[in-house]
């Protein structure tokens, strides 16, 4: 196991913690905790995978769903201490993102798509299981509402993008674009900077 | 039409029930209906091929779409006398749930896939169905907080795991898989056995 | 640029309005309504080419990013004043639903798939961006419960079938089956026709 999968499996678990619990919220039983939790973690993937034509990345090795097993027993046992830990969360949640998005980014310049399509797919890899978690436990998208979330990747896969016209080397342009992300999601959540509301012509 | 036919409409034509009758308590129009009953028969299978990037089932054949048409018929004649149908439409639904995750499983076995993505495809078969349908409705998905169900196809993934590991014939194992799955449904149903609710981080 | 295309990018600009004004009455960022203008607009089309198994049309040109970001402009520049240009929309977005359909129809016959199919999938491509958007914003999907709409789609599906086995020419068909669809929702909207209601088996 080297320093990417240990990201990888950060990044599931703090993702899956999230699902499962904005689930306990709801009174959901331990199968749908885990559903959530496993759905909030893969979905973005799983998704990016069906657009790309391949097979959900998932289903080639089981370390998400054993990673959102210990996430849902955490919960279990370790309950209301988590809280104190949502720090640790939020820092793995970022870490992760920014792993996923450049996972997502990576996968689809190789499947030979043009930069805009490529920006999409990391955008979705890595914002799209937030989604699927809140239509799961009937609420708003909360990103599409509060914060810098898929905008941080978007601008993660505009400094790829620049990176690679550059011909910075890969290794460099893996760090640089997943630390953007990084970086964009820590500043938005301390300086609590948003995306404006839309003033839009249904409101009064 | 042979046995496994019959009990594949009559699945169809339980789980078509089901959505449609919670469509008709959110006053849906007859199409909205109709398609809440299409999604909770079908919507299982085609995540499932899609995942397996195979072409849904339902596109390979018209009856799943006559079979959802009569069960609208029905509820669109009998109306409230479908109530005091419950405990047949119960036991349609455990029979079909049965089926379709054997189905779920069988397909993704001959795909080549590992036991553990197949449990999953018999449970996504299964149950996903009923998910999609309560997103439509707009409600949380009840099988995350009532009742074994979701876990009851897992449970027929395992034992046909088992089963197979054992090396019994096919006829067998399929007839042994679905009934631990019709029998767990009807000891959680009768006895009210649930997985435990998650009691998380964020409650007080 | 001819005349498919002005209609095409006129559709996909009155679907994402229909999105973007959606999200704004819900308050979300500039982001969250530019995914739902995105959705509402290329939802449908996306179900489709992944049942069909092919590469989602937008990720094979960029131009419904692009009228998606105008509609967005459009939105916040002119704000209210968009109100008084309803009638203008609706239009826009029967035209729009007209072509969709139709494309959506004759990329599922070119497959090779039988016409019960075909139809399905152009109901599909015109109406399932608009029952994603509704998700989205966590409401009941409005198609199920409002004026017709998915029903004008299988009806302009209907229309192509009958042009086809009569052997009109394709763009004769073409013509008739938009047509069909703009007529069928014009008259829908402007004398209140809708599907029943359906009065099910849990209504007191």
């Amino acid at each position: 196991m080297n320093f990417i999968h240990l990201i990888d499996y950060a990044g599931t678990f703090a993702f899956a913690i999230s699902g499962i619990r904005l689930a306990s919220a709801k009174k959901f039983d331990w199968f749908g905790a885990y559903v959530v939790g496993l759905v909030t973690a893969i979905g973005g993937g799983t998704i990016r995978d069906l657009l790309l034509n391949v097979t959900p990345f998932w289903m080639l090795q089981p370390s998400y769903l054993i990673v959102t097993a210990l996430a849902l027993f955490s919960v279990i046992v370790l309950g209301k201490y988590l809280i104190k830990l949502n720090n640790t969360f939020f820092i793995f949640d970022a870490i992760g993102l920014g792993l996923f998005v450049v996972v997502g980014i990576e996968k689809s310049l190789s499947a030979g798509f043009p930069f805009w399509v490529v920006i999409m797919m990391g955008t979705i890899t890595g914002s799209a299981g937030g989604v699927i978690r809140d239509i799961l436990i009937n609420e708003v998208p909360l990103i599409f509402r509060k914060d810098i979330y898929a905008l941080a990747c978007v601008i993660g896969g505009l400094v790829f993008y620049a990176c690679f016209q550059l011909e910075v080397s890969p290794t460099i342009t893996q760090i640089v674009s997943a630390s953007s992300i990084i970086i964009t999601r820590i500043l938005a959540v301390k300086y609590h900077i948003s995306v404006p509301v839309l003033k839009g012509s249904d409101e009064d």
